[in-house]
């Protein structure tokens, strides 16, 4: 019996997670995965009723969990960071799960706002290093209020953490290799026995400290791997590529700063972020994986019931490749693609009139059928 | 007579730079502007001859100039960072040329690679702060090269310095306020007397003292412009928003990272970086204003002769702004807008087969008409 513990949240939070609940529970039984689960009450509404961010019996109540789906955390009547501090990132950083894994995929049926491109084009894994950098919340101020004001904010990379990310984009390439070669390698690259590709995205001609460390570690790492093929990209270049020439991009690693840019302009490229699903991993299973749709809460659509489920679907499935049944998430994915492929029922984010059940629901009519 | 300092650079540096000053020379006699050239021989090639990047006999000799037109500066040969901070980082620092200046406008006859939109659409104004952050060069390493090493970077933000920045936004928006009232605000903003918009784009959530100091900065400088609306984004949305909706953005105003990222995003939705101008400027005039195209070196067509000038063209026409011949300015965006409104030469990255030269050209001819 495997316990998922469920954070619906703030705002469209809870009412995309019921919708992945729904289909997980569908799959659940096609596929004989035996679960419980437990659900938190946290969030912006919780912490304007009680002040109460996160406590300490919670957090371990949580990490009894094997992994944890989360709709979205934030209130617009919280001062920034409260919630992102001291839910989000005190999670992801407790739980070491330090990989935050975005893929970038369009769908058939789906049209991405980017003229010219098609499923073809877009189909990228972006590999974000989620337990370092700006987000540490090293800094501060002196001075503070006066006109001689300093605020500092430090960006902390390890070797070990900037390795374990590394590597595990280029084991990520190897597992696309299955996919089949990468179309956007030379003649030259193929012949050299190459297969996939990892593009590196920093800044190594500014942060020439933080960067070089990313470049050396991803050198070094990448040697180890002669059949993936390095690539780097500044992060401003990386930008202008992913909008003008997205097929030039496999998989991505980059920096937890970096990453949450790219991402959000990865989830534009697929449609929008309706459909961008996340998980926060800790590989290695010693803390709960995390699962969330990479939209926030989204307080001016909040309690219209037209939010689109599918990125938290489509996290379930991450949830579920995470928890070893393969099987269930591909038949998730199938079932969405369906979905997406045929005339039917689309939230407004993508140009339809229907509702938030009404596209879990026509999840769910694909999976039974 | 006003002393302008040339440095062509890198790569398609002087080819484009050549076009921009065969256009300021035609500009000059028309509106009778007097101006003498020096020519400054520094980037990447004089380093890999000489080892040298920039002395301080030469940093004072540009400083006599009253502004500095630059090509572009990088070279593959040469270690990331050795160029930039030796040259470009270091110009813009030692003349505290504290804004960078980057429009972001959809010619009429450009396409931009996101589907339905138009010119009408694209129109909007970086003011990316330029002498902070996390440029500054401030971090270290320790244990370096071992698998405890720790790579630091901090981003240094002073209230002074902020200040500056986003007084100088709010009175660009004031000073577009003469094209007209900005077309993105609702009518109860328009009822209350607003006529333009900065919008803040930071990461409040996330970097809680570095952009604490902006928001409180912005809000701060901001009250003192009652006509005009303060908006705010995190940078991750204002990278989704740029493609989705980017008729919401008038005013930008933006750290020297998120700047880089999002004017290389706003780059591609005007067409592509072959029309990127940009000016980094001291606007007090104690030190040389310097004005580059947005592109780099670009060292796969360099010497090929296909690079687009415009970009080095418009930059000439933000270099006659600021020194203050506005007439001479508007007089070179007119011959750009005309050349690409009608039917003629165009370089491969719009789509065409002309040169450099061939269409330098055709914006001088549009000049003398
Ligand atoms: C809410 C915020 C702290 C978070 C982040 O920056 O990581 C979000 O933008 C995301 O990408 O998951
Ligand atoms: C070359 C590099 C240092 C520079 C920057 O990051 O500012 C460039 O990307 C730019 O935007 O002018």
């Amino acid at each position: 019996m495997v316990k998922i513990g469920v954070i619906p949240g703030d705002g469209v939070g809870p009412e995309v997670t019921a919708q992945g609940l729904a289909v997980l529970e569908l799959v659940g039984g096609l596929d004989g995965f035996r679960y419980e689960l437990e659900e938190f009450d946290l969030g912006g509404e919780r912490y304007m009723a009680t002040g109460e961010v996160l406590t300490d019996a919670t957090l371990a109540r949580l990490r009894s969990c094997r992994a944890i789906l989360l709709g979205a955390v934030g209130h617009p009547g919280v001062p920034p960071g409260v919630l992102e501090k001291g839910i989000l990132l005190k999670l992801r950083f407790d739980f070491q799960q330090y990989i935050n894994l975005r893929p970038v995929h369009l769908y058939p049926g789906v049209q991405t706002p980017i003229r010219d491109k098609g499923p073809d084009d877009i189909d990228m894994l972006v590999v974000r290093e989620n337990n370092e950098d700006l987000y540490v919340g090293v800094g501060g101020f002196t001075r503070k209020g006066t006109p001689e004001e300093v605020a500092l904010q430090t960006s902390v990379n390890t070797r070990a953490g900037v390795e374990r990310c590394v590597r595990y984009a280029f084991e990520q390439a190897r597992k696309r290799a299955g996919a089949g070669p990468f179309r956007g390698l030379s003649k030259a690259d193929r012949d050299a026995g190459m297969t996939r590709q990892v593009t590196l995205v920093a800044k190594t001609n500014v942060l020439t400290f933080a960067h070089d460390l990313w470049m050396r570690t991803f050198e070094e790492v990448g040697r180890e791997y002669p059949d993936i093929k390095r690539d780097y990209q500044h992060v401003d270049a990386c930008c202008m590529r992913m909008v003008v020439s997205p097929e030039r991009f496999d998989v991505i690693v980059t920096t937890n700063m970096f990453g949450d840019i790219i991402t959000d302009l990865g989830a534009v490229l697929q449609g929008g972020m309706g459909l961008a699903a996340s998980g926060n991993l800790n590989p290695e299973g010693t803390a709960p994986s995390m699962f969330e749709p990479v939209h926030g809460s989204a307080p001016d659509i909040a309690g219209k019931g037209i939010a689109n489920p599918l990125a938290s679907v489509l996290s379930v499935a991450m949830m579920l490749d995470h928890l070893d049944v393969p099987a269930a998430a591909a038949r998730i994915r199938r079932a969405v693609a369906q979905v997406l492929a045929e005339p039917g029922p689309r939230t407004p984010d993508l140009g339809g009139k229907a509702t938030t059940a009404e596209v879990g629901r026509a999840v769910v009519e694909a999976l039974r059928a």
